[in-house]
């Protein structure tokens, strides 16, 4: 007799992202998973600073995740790294990447051709904190415009990564916020969390991310 | 022979907002369901609209959704208005308000004594849309810094709504990004949508927003 069984599916999830994360280990590939809510400046953020990496000699590699389009991956392919653009719509419109997405993406990368690997999310600051996907580093993004109370309003997103960029720091004289209260709020919800202002726009900040981003890396694979 | 049946949980999920829909009509109560990305301003936008509808003799209540936190709530609390916080955190830190939150919300807030109310959701451009709570009318709000492609990422939002609001047009000086450019690419995506703009900061555009809840409720409730 066959009784059908509900399959653990958070379980199913993790051995995935497990999985992902031996196969970009075993090829040397730092993976970063980039998630924020819609507008906050991932994709922006992306395109100041793959070129910077690679005059570190880095090669990047990007998995766009959104629910719908190529608008981003089109910004991204113009730098001329690989890009693979994982559309959740006809998955149901999922509102994050789950790992299943980024075993699927690894088949189209030649992981021996790349030394990092970012995974942009789904805009969405609740969902795409819940999953992961492998990856060696999670960093949230969170923009001067949305207000400082985001973090106490959406912590667990706060609590599962270990960088938050605070991005459009070139708006700051017309905002009722500014850099110090953000980081006090993000302060309380994770008080190890590393946090670093950066304007896309005007490129202030970008070099100290991707400081950390080498140092992180060099902490994985030296 | 007891055989458990997985129930259809989207038809529960109707049928329920169909008996809030009900309820509410039954007492007059014209509801709004208001949805955007985190930090786009929506509770900011309420402290502006609320005082001018009880100006025009318009008694409102608010449920506020969160994941956690009262923030929301005790700023609208301080308006003098009826206010029930639903937080999704004990019920597996839901990404949107369902149905029943509304039903157990309703419980709490007397509707003889209310002629609208809002409900502003959980912070996310993604999940909310997909559910009806028993509301007259769905609102998204999207922020200038946001950026204009936003319409075409996440477009089942911008599908069911009936209005989009494109809050903090005091930044457009500097920012990349428009009234004008964010209402093309609405449009894009839904032609019939309202779009109007606004500030929650000066007050731009709130009196237009306010007369049009005043011509959408007279047209259900004349």
């Amino acid at each position: 007799m066959n009784i059908p069984m509900v399959k653990n599916v958070l379980a199913e999830s993790e051995e995935l992202a497990h999985e992902n994360q031996k196969r970009l280990s075993q090829k040397s590939v730092f993976t970063i998973n980039i998630m924020s809510s819609p507008g906050a400046g991932k994709t922006a953020i992306l395109t100041q600073t793959i070129p910077r990496l690679k005059s570190h000699g880095i090669r990047c590699a990007v998995i766009e995740g959104d629910i719908t389009s190529t608008l981003d991956s089109e910004l991204i392919y113009a730098l001329n790294v690989p890009v693979v653009q994982v559309n959740t719509a006809p998955f149901g419109g999922d509102c994050h990447i789950g790992p299943h997405f980024i075993s699927a993406a690894l088949e189209m990368i030649n992981l021996d051709a790349i030394d990092l690997l970012f995974v942009e999310n789904v805009g969405n600051l609740v969902c795409p904190a819940e999953f992961n996907l492998g990856e060696d580093r999670k960093v949230v993004v969170l923009s001067l415009p949305e207000g400082d109370d985001k973090p106490l309003k959406y912590p667990l997103m706060f609590r599962v990564c270990h960088l938050c960029l605070v991005n459009k720091t070139d708006l700051t004289p017309y905002l009722d916020v500014n850099f110090e209260n953000m980081r006090e709020h993000i302060c309380l919800v994770n008080g190890e969390m590393m946090v670093l202002p950066v304007s896309a726009k005007t490129g202030e900040g970008i070099q100290a991310w991707v400081d950390w981003i080498l140092k992180e890396r060099a902490g994985v694979f030296n």
